[in-house]
Formats: structure tokens, sequence, C-alpha cells
């Protein structure tokens, strides 16, 4: 079939050998004039050098966007969906699926700027990632084209690849002649690894996959002890000292790091259909779940709590799925929000070896009363006999019940 | 108001000075008969002392009821729990909650065989557990009468209370003449601690308050592994021996203890209405938990796994609150059996300092492909090209809500 | 039990005969100067005699509240809970539960006002009115003594009561001596009637029982067509006419009553336990419920609405508990709310013997696209190769499932 | 793209013009030996002249399969479906839905009889029903190969089809020739129409669309009284005489067709993700749901019924997006069933120009108690004073909320 013609494309650019592969092969098969975007998000990768590199590939300066959009990450994107204490599958603290929503709105906004009628990824076509950065770039300009050249190409194999870069000049390092071990992608909140080495579930994660967060077997042999601050479900502050959000999770992330915190191994559902083996070191976003969750157990009344737990699952599975621009994202977002406005208050941690434990927490508007619980009954309005009272009803359906058992049982 | 006349009564009696003061309250209060039942559900206490005690306060032999109910506590009340990965509000493993229905059912068909109108039990007016062991016995036998001490007398402090063992012969032990720092509540699946020393949510939980785990900190230096074998959901064997439920519980607390799994510090909403803060300790199923959700994720389908998470906060709800014996509950729990038909398969882990990581799983009955996940396509069904379609059509609706947007922008 | 002082209360009064005899009950037993509050809530009965009576029964005219409440019911309370397409148990319109919040927050607003130490009502012990009115004082005012005079006093029956109102001046109606046939509960939403001639539910309810609506075999021969607008959600005029919420409300009921729609014969479960029967009239409500859902179809997209009919269970089941001022229906509100934005349009309605059906709708908003739906493939972008790989990617699961059943059906 | 060799398929044969084509289309593109299967779901055509007609397009008389599967159909689709109350959406009935698996489970199943290697059907690109019939087909045949002959051939016009039928010998009806103003699809369960003449939502659905209701407007003027008997939810009498699924259904379907009962005109949201108006007429249906729900409310417990509507919508959007072979509809199914067990008795209904009223319900095992109901106290243990523990303890987090905003004011 072929190809319909493409004036501009703006294209996800990471500088590395397949999106410059992907580069060319936009200008030669769509006869396309490639704008690049390369966002720092906190991958940990200088940025400049794709800027060169891109130049070397022949695009043109104005056309070479690089960004630093690490602040917009934390606060807009991965602080809200913390607020929901967000987990996919009971598990995956999804730093790969929060990250897409913002490269394609950046994508679909460069776009309009420079009149592109196209925007491109570097995604395969068996991940949840393409989904992720398509359904985020329709939901906010309907009629964009989008190109997936993985999805479209017709290189047979990797060599292939290699070739096609020979060819267009394009360089190739020596370690990414041949298939890699595993791929990984990475930014301010983890680090995730798939692939190859990880393909069999039966099999221990080499410890060489590992970037982010040392071995706790290797960690300190002592506890560290940190205070989170929070308002309105928010991390603002470490040990007493603000910070912007990410600055706070780049500090997460180092404590996490060197106590070893944030590891997991797990056999997850893509949204295409298949099950697949990943590795991800989270190790700020793990601490920040636990400190999130013991801020909410203080603050948070139980109706507002449950309702959140029970809708968690739907939420990170929109996350996951990649509808983040779409109205039941963001209507359950609205709620958690509104949950959160006197989530305010300190947590105390102790980091140790893999683990992260709370040792204590306060909020100037906690629920907790002690006078409720301490088991001498005191000035409070607590009667012992209206527990009484409460229990007959709660049991007054399931007596009615018992009675017709009974009487059947007899029958 | 006057009391009713009672004429038997059966008591959770565990020997020590609590009840045993409960059990001449009682007599002296109803003029009942009292009959003891003492269960051994691994709380890790002799249970002998308990009938010598009994018999020593004037119960015939007859009446004193001692069982060991450590299989069936495990088999038909916490494995099936564990089929649910159940955790009450996101953290607790309801150690505490899923041992009321036993008793409480145990207590009321002793009632039927010894022809008591009335059973009685010690917990307090405040927590949950008066709430569990009422709706269960009231859903059991809907015209129990049920006595609760604690709601009901007139003592108005401890000294009260042992003036009173005193005056009826009750020998007090020394440290039992003050206020306990913390109570707590043990069995084989955990043991949990509230009260006083850990009133204050701020403060860390003394370290004299762990029982039934080494601290983190003085874990042995080396991880251990292990591998669970798994049969329908449940586990039976570990390390490739079979064991029965009960052991199999046991062998896994071992291993937890050992490895300082299992700790929690939780302020958590009671059902009665207030936050209270506990600590517990549930070493070997915080092992359990770990690798039933890592034998899962190979067996279970997308949909099943899901529709399982998405009921878990309800059905861990219903178990805090005592419902138990309620419809809700069982059909649920029959949905989730249902669930666990193929979850069969062996996991191993690794048991350090305090985590438990999943280091491998595999099953006869695994829906993992490693030739779908490939990154090269290969003989298998997966045509990159259907993404697109799946995207397209996943992208329909936020494609249209886009277009009104932008048209109404417009206008 | 000796009752505590109570120096001030105000009473839901309704000028009838039970609440006049509770007025005279709470002054003798408490010693307790009475506030009568009177609310129209669109029930249907002059208030001015409700006034005089409180005089002839010695309350100052300073504490005599008679308030038209009428519009802030239906904005505030009404609409907002239609918003949501509220059935309790799939059916029940709520109309009862919803004016109780109202009422409750009057007499805590106007106990405040002349410093009243205690609220009163005239509800039943064994209903759900008590719950909700006594859960919304104490959300609204946490230390306010709220009395329930049916719950305390003494009255073995009727006849006592009458005695007593006897004995207190309080004039009897001849037609209040005896139990009545059944009781009735009316506001601008709907009337609710139970007990008596209504409580076997294998009888029909007599024909005397229905007050608010023509039986649809009297109704007219000829439909009636009528035009709602909606504007966020809410009614805001009929056949073009705008309308305020009461003003509409009230018109809605008059086509309701005069073409029989909205009648509801019911078994329910209430929130203390037991099952009951009642008979429920809410002649605008009925078709105002299917209006909105029309409004919805063209305005809201399908993860809005999904989301939205997932919820709705829970939400009608906080209202009819007695929630509403409970957090989790607050933040179910403002989701339900949000979503509500763009459901602006009309929608046309025949209104014939008990039915209302939908003839037509359309919205400046509608998300209905002809172009996509036609037969006929257009410059619309919809590919119906889209179609092949959308199901390919939703089978890849079950297809997994399969080959796994198959495999072992061999093995 | 060259189509790959098919060998033998298995078409889902209507006899109508299209299907023909279709037969031919398959035979002559993919060379292959079409199998013809026609089933009678109630459909209410013959189907003799199906065999003709596909014997006088070639199929070898042991190629033509036609079956009976009503009693199928209603006892193993609609009956099962109907036990959760099922609407998608809040109003429709799934009629088209529920039976596209068991066409899609005999394609399969014949197509491994015949030794088919593919199945075909007819329906459209931008339908729901594609999604339905290839889903199931893969879920019960994970290498079938599905032919859905609209999303593959070039016919760009109804002139064009036609042509190709006058073609092929295929004889074309009069009215066939241009577009229909309509299309429909019918089963024992509903007809549902759309398409044309249906296209504008804003406009009534014209009188002719009507195929299986008399017009509310048209039907008696005296109301018909019958009774339903249920056993296990499902119902098995009317009028006290037993009756088989399919012919039950029957007699409820001509008992609604004669009373105008279960007309619904909806715009709803398509799988596919578009907004499709349509117009369904579901007599037997609509009188069953409210008879089920019915029976339902004075069988089932509270907890039972509440998890079953909260699970509704879901198990609803399951059947309506084809995942009735899913785990997790099946998982939902078992629950359902199990809470059906004691949902047995006779329901009486009043039929009345569209309308289905309940006048009556009883059961063996009623949960409805009239002694816990009635006004006066009773011999029954329903303690007034429980409801003031009842609701004391369910308003406390209420009031600890409340005081916090007190305290917060004032600060």
């Amino acid at each position: 079939m072929a190809k319909p013609k493409i004036k501009r494309v703006v294209l996800a650019y990471s500088g590395g050998l397949d999106t410059s592969i992907i580069l060319k092969w936009l200008a030669e098969t769509y006869g396309a004039e490639v704008v690049t975007f390369t966002a720092d998000l906190g991958q940990g990768e200088e940025l400049e050098p794709a800027r060169a590199k891109a130049e070397m590939l022949g695009i043109k300066p104005a056309h070479i966007f690089i960004e630093d959009l690490r602040e917009e990450f934390v606060r807009d994107f991965v602080f809200p969906m913390f607020r929901a204490n967000a987990q996919y599958e009971g598990l995956y603290l999804l730093g790969t699926s929060i990250a897409r929503p913002l490269i394609a709105k950046r994508l679909v906004e460069i776009a309009r700027q420079v009149g592109a009628d196209a925007i491109a990824h570097g995604s395969t076509g068996k991940g949840n990632d393409q989904v992720r950065f398509e359904l985020s770039a329709y939901a906010l300009e309907p009629d964009i084209k989008i190109i997936a050249p993985w999805r479209e190409w017709d290189f047979a194999s990797r060599t292939a690849l290699i070739e096609y870069a020979e060819k267009h000049q394009i360089p190739v390092p020596k370690d990414k002649r041949g298939e890699a071990p595993f791929s990984t992608d990475a930014n301010l909140l983890h680090t995730s690894s798939e692939g190859k080495v990880l393909e069999d579930p039966a099999e221990e994660t080499p410890g060489y996959v590992y970037s982010r967060t040392i071995d706790p077997e290797s960690a300190p042999d002592k506890a560290t002890v940190i205070e989170i601050g929070f308002e309105k479900g928010d991390p603002v502050s470490i040990n007493g000292e603000a910070m912007s959000p990410a600055t706070l999770l780049a500090a997460l992330n180092a404590y996490g790091r060197d106590n070893g915190i944030g590891r997991l191994d797990l056999v997850e559902n893509r949204f295409v259909g298949m099950k697949s083996r990943g590795m991800y070191e989270t190790p700020g976003g793990a601490i920040l779940l636990v400190a999130h969750r013991a801020i909410e157990s203080i603050t948070l009344d139980r109706g507002a709590a449950h309702l959140k737990d029970e809708l968690m699952p739907k939420y990170a599975e929109l996350i996951y799925n990649g509808f983040w621009f779409a109205p039941e994202r963001e209507l359950l977002q609205g709620l958690i929000d509104k949950s959160q406005d006197l989530v305010t208050g300190r947590v105390r941690l102790k980091l140790y070896k893999g683990g992260a434990y709370v040792v204590g927490r306060d909020s100037p508007h906690s629920l907790y009363d002690q006078d409720l619980v301490t088991f001498e009954e005191g000035a409070v309005a607590y009667d012992h006999n209206d527990a009484s009272g409460f229990i007959k009803l709660n049991a007054l359906r399931l007596r009615t019940l018992a009675k017709r058992k009974k009487r059947e049982a007899k029958g």
C-alpha cells in the first residue's frame, strides 16, 4: 500500500540508534521533513548529544526540540497518580505508563507549533507504549496522523536494521550491533527492563539488569530514617527541607537506591493481550507509596479511604492502558484530588535493605483520636452499649437468613 | 435492668485472668452454669493450664472443651482468604479478623451440644472483635443469647477488676495487677498488638512489642531461598516437601520470623467507627501473599485477575467487619475459589531482612507465552498491524470528544 | 434511666397529632423548652395550621419556625441526585431518603440560632428515617443531643398515645383514633406509603392508597408530548419555558399525575436490617429519570457513562442509608457533577398511561455522529480493517486460554 | 493482498440476499467449499426456504445445517443473563448480544464436524456483532480462521452488490434493490432495528419500524393479570402452567406484544467506539425483568442483592462487548447463579398499555417478615434501643470529621 504523503512529522527522538534509524526512514519513506523532540524526564542521560546527532542527520536547528520536563512530569503526572496509591495488578507502580501521556502531549503541541501533520514514535507493535502514545495523541488532536515505524517497516531482523543504518551514515555503536540482552525504559520515577534474559519467568533476574538500586544485600547495615512532609496529598519536603516535585522525587530516589528499595520482578498482563515479564526499579516511588498511605491513614475518613481503595484498580488500569486523557480517568482524578484536601502532615520512615517501614506519622488534621480508642472510658462520647445495638441491627438480616435455613431444614 | 436468667453459657475461655473473672461474673450475675471452650489456633500457648484453671474455678470436667483447631483454621479460613489476596485498607492481612468466625462457630456448636442457651466472649465494647464474634454467632444460630461482659459490667477500673478476682479466689499473676503496656492477640497467622504504648501513632513501636519476628536488622546477613508449591491457589509444599495446611503455615512462619518478615505498623479504621493503631506480625502470611500473587500472575487470565483485584477491597472489608458468614462473602468466595482451579505451580522466593522477593515461578498451566512477547515475530499469530486497528477503535470515542472540544472552542 | 436535663430542643414538627404529642412529651419528660420547625418541602399541606397549633400548645411565636424549602430541596438535593440516575435496589427513586438531610440541616442550624442543645424528630425506631436524620445531624453538629421519642417512651399502644393526647389537651381528629390503615410521607418529589394494608407483599396495593397519581387505566386515552430542556444535567425548562427547580418539578409532577406515571410497589431492604414493603408515587421524578438518561446518552462519553453506572448503586445506597453528608457521598457527587458539564440539550417524551417514552433528543454538545454509524463508509476516519485488529487483540488472551485448554485436554 | 487459500468454510447463513451474496463471494474469492448454518433462534422466519436457496446456490445437502436452537438459546443464554437483571447502559436488555455467542459456538462445532478451516459471518465492520461472533469463536477454537466479508470486499455501493448478485444468478427481491430504510435483527428475545430512518436521534421512530409489539395506544383498554412462577431464578410457569424455557418466553412475548410492552428507543455506546441509535422491542424480556426483580426482592438477602446490583453493569458490558466466553463473565455467572438457589416463588403482574406492574409476590423462601416491620413491637427480637446504638456507631466517624472541621474553623 502506497504511503500517504506526509509534509512534516514530529518524532519522539532519544538520540539513540533506533530512533535515528526511524528519523531517516521517515524522511525516506514519507518524504517528510522530520522535527525531533527529545525530553528530559529524568532518564539520566545527557540530552545535548541528541541535538548534535539530530543535526548530523540533517535536522534544521529550529526543528530540534529539547526540553527539560522533569518538574511537569512529577508535578502533573507522577504525584497525581500517587494520590491514588495506584498499583497495576496490585504491584506495579506504573512508571513507564505515566510518562507516555506527557510525551504525547508535547509531540502534539510541537506539531501544532511547527505545522506538522504527523507525529512518530519508536514503540514496537507488541507493547503497551504504542497504545499509550497514540490514545493520548488522538485524545488531544483527533486528526493527527501517527506513524509507528515498527508496525510499518519491513526490516526482518536486527541485521537488516544495522545495514540500513550504515547505508544512511548513522553511526552504529559496537554494543548495538547485536540483540540487546534486555531493553530498558527510564525516567525520574523508574527504570523498567524486559526482554531476552528476562523472558523466562522461572529464571531469576540477573544482577546486571539492575541499574537504579543497590542490591538489598549490599545496602548499608544501618537503617536510615527520613521524614517526608505532605501537603494535600503530595510530598513537599524531606527532613524539613522543602523541595520542588522533581527535586524531591530525585532525593527519594537517592534514598531508595542506597537502601535497595523498589525492586519488582513481575509477570503482568499487557493491554494488547499477552503476558510479559518485566523488572522494575522504582526506588523513590516505593518509599512514597508507603509514606502516602501512612499520611492518609490518619487524615482520611474511612468512607473516603475505602472508596479510593475500591476505585484504585480501575484507575490504575486506565493509566496502564493509556487512557490518561479519557474522561473517566479525569473524573476519577477529580475525586481523588478532592479527597486529598487535608492529607497534610509528616511521616517518618525507616529505610533498611529493601524495606521502608513507617515509624511515625502526625498531622494537624489528624482524625485519630486517642480518647476514643483508649480502653478506659473517658469523657468521650463512646458508650459501650451502643456497640450492642450496632451489632444487633447489623445482625438482623443474618438472623433472618438463619431462621429461614432452620425452618427449611425442618420442613 | 434485671438480667434475664441464663441456664447455661459457653464461654470463650483463654485460661487467663480476664476470662477467669468473666467466668465467675457470669455464674454470679446470671446464675448460669458455665461451660468453657478453649481453642488452639496456634497462639503458641499450652492449653492444659486452662483446663486446670477451669477445674479449679469449679467447672465440671465434662463442661471443659479444649480443642486443637489449627488445621481447620488454616484450611477453611486462612487459605480461602489468601486466595483473594485480601488486604484490608491495602495492607492488613486480617490475622485477627479471620480467627473470630471459627471460634464463634465452635461456641455455637458446643452450645447446641451441651444445651446451652447463651455464649459469652471477652472482647471489649470498643473493638471489632465483639462484632465479628456476634455477627458470626447470630448468622449460625439466630436466637442464641450472647453475653459480652465488658459491655455489661460496672467495674470502673483495673483495680476494681483485681479486687473482684481476689474476692473470688482467682489467682492474679503479679504482672497482671496493673495496666498492661499493650495487649496482644495471637494465632497461627499473626500476632497483633495494640493499646497504651502504641496509642500515639507519631511514636515508633517499641522493640519489646514484637514477639513473632526478629528485627530485620538482626536477621541473617545471608538470604534464604525457598520454593512454595501451590495447588488450586493453596500452598501445599515447601521445597518440595508436602505439608498439611497448619504445618505449612507454621513452617512459613519460621522462615518469616528468622528473616524479619511481616511487620506492619498501621493506623486503621475500625468498623465501630474510630481509628486505631496496631502493630501486626504476620511472618508466614506476608510471604504467602507475595508467593500467591506470583503464581496467579502466570496462571490467571487478565479478565479473572482484574475482576479479583476489583472485588478484593470489598471482600477484605467484609471479613474485617465480621461478615464471614454473610451471603455476599460466601458468593464472593465462590467466585474466588472457582478462579483458582488452575492456580497450580511453584514459586521461588528470596527471603532477606524483612523482604520476600520473587525469583522464579513456573506452572504446568502457565499462560505466559514466550513466543508472543519475544521481539522477533515468529510463527505466532501476532500481527503488528492488528495493534493499529486496536488502537484506532479504542481511540474513536476519544477522538470524537476531541472534535467536540475543537468545534466548541471555535464556536 | 433518668433523662438528662435538656434546656431547649428543636422539634421537626408537622402540626399533626403525633408530633404534637411529642411536643408535649418533650416538655414534660425533659423539662425542655420546645422550638418547632415546620418545613414546606412540597408535601402539599398548608403550614399555617401548624403555626396555630404550636401556639395553642404553648410555643412562643419566636420559637415557631416555618419555612418554604422547596427550591432549596429541589435545587440542592433532588437535582444533584438525579444527575446520578440514582435508583436504590434498581428501582426506588429515593424520594423520602433525599428529604431527610435537608430537614436535619435546618434543625441543626435553628438549634444554633436559638441556642438549643438538642433536636428531636418523630421517626420510629424501626425505620430508615431515624438513621438519616441523626447521621445528618451528627455530621453537621457532632455534639448535638438527638431525641427520638418513639425509641424512648413507654406508650404501649395507640390507645395509650391517644389517652396522653387527651390528657394534655391535644385535639385528636376522629380518623386518628385508631390505627391508620397505612402511613405516608410526602414531599415535592414523591409520596410513599407503607404499613398495615400494605404489609402483605402478596396482596395488591389497594387503590385508595394512591394519592399523587391517577390510575394508568383512568389516564387520558391520548398521549401528551413534552420537551424538557437540560443544562449541565439539570432540567431547566419544559416546552421551552424556563422554570425554577421547584416549579419545574411541580410541573413534571402534574404531567406525571395526569398520565399515571411513577407508581412503584416495592419490597426493599432497610438499612436497619429488615425487608419492608412500600408503595411509591414519584410522578415527576419518573419522567425526569427517563429524560436525563436520554440527554446523557448523546452528550456523555462511554467512559464517563459507564463509570457513572458502576458507581450508581453505591451512591444510591449511601443516600438511602443516610450518608448524604459523608465524605464518600460528597466525593462521588463531585465526580457526578463534573461529568454533567456538557449534559445540555433537549429531550422530547411521550407520556401515556403510566409510561414515559423518549421520542427525540438533541444537544449542541452531541457526541452522536451520524457519519460514523452510517453503513456507507464516508469521508470519516473509520476503516473497517481497524475492526479486525481490534478484535484480534481483544481475542488474544481468550485464544491463549483456549490453547491451554486444548493442550491440557490432550495431555 | 492475496487471500490465503481456504478449503472449507462454515457460513452463518440466513437465506437472505446478503448472506447469499457472501456465499458466492466466499466460493469465488477463497475457492472455498461453503457449508451453511441456519439457526432458528426464534426470529420468526421459516428455515426451509434457506435450505432450498442454499441448494440452489450449489451447496451439497450434507453441507446444509439447519437447526432449531430455541430451547438452548433461552435456557443456556437468555435465562442465565436475566438472573443478573442485566441491562446495558441502564436500559438495553441485550437481545442481540446474547444470541451471538450461541451462533458462534455452533459455527465452531460444525466446523470441527465437517473439517472446515474457517467460519464466516455477515456482520458489518462497524458494529458490535462482528466482535461478539469473533471473540466467541476464538475463545472456543483459538486457531479458527474467521472471514468477515463486509470488512474485506470492495463493493463500493448497494448497486455494486446487486450487480454481483445478478451476475451470479442470486435472486434479488424487489424490495432489496435499494437501501433498506432500516435493518433488523430478531430472535426469541427481541427485535432490534437501526439505520437510515433511525439515524437522527432527534426524530421519533416511525410507527412502521415496530414489528413485535402493538403500539401501547392500540393495546387493550383492559389490563391483563398474569402470574409467573420462578424456580432458582428462572421462570418456569405462567398462570400455573409449567412450560419449557422457549415456550415460556414465547408466551411472555405474546403477552408483551398484545399489551405494547418492551419498546425502547436508545442511543447507546458501541464497543467499537461510536454511538448508535437503535430501537428495541423485547416484549417478554421486559416483563421478565420486572418479575425477576420482584421475586428476588423477597427471597434475596440485602448483601447478596446489593452485590449483584454492583456487579451488574460490568456483567452487562461483558455480554454487550462479546465476552460471553471470557473467564470473568463465567466467574460472575457462577456467583449470580449461586445467588439464585432460593429465588423461587410466584409473581403476579398487571400488564397494561406498555407497562408491567407488580401486584403481588410470594415465596416459600421469603425473607420478608411481617412481624419485624409492623409498627407494634411484638414477640420479635427487635429492640428500638438497638437503633440508637446502631446510629451512634455509624455516626462516630462523621462526628469525628465534624469535630475536626469545627476545630479547624476556630484555629
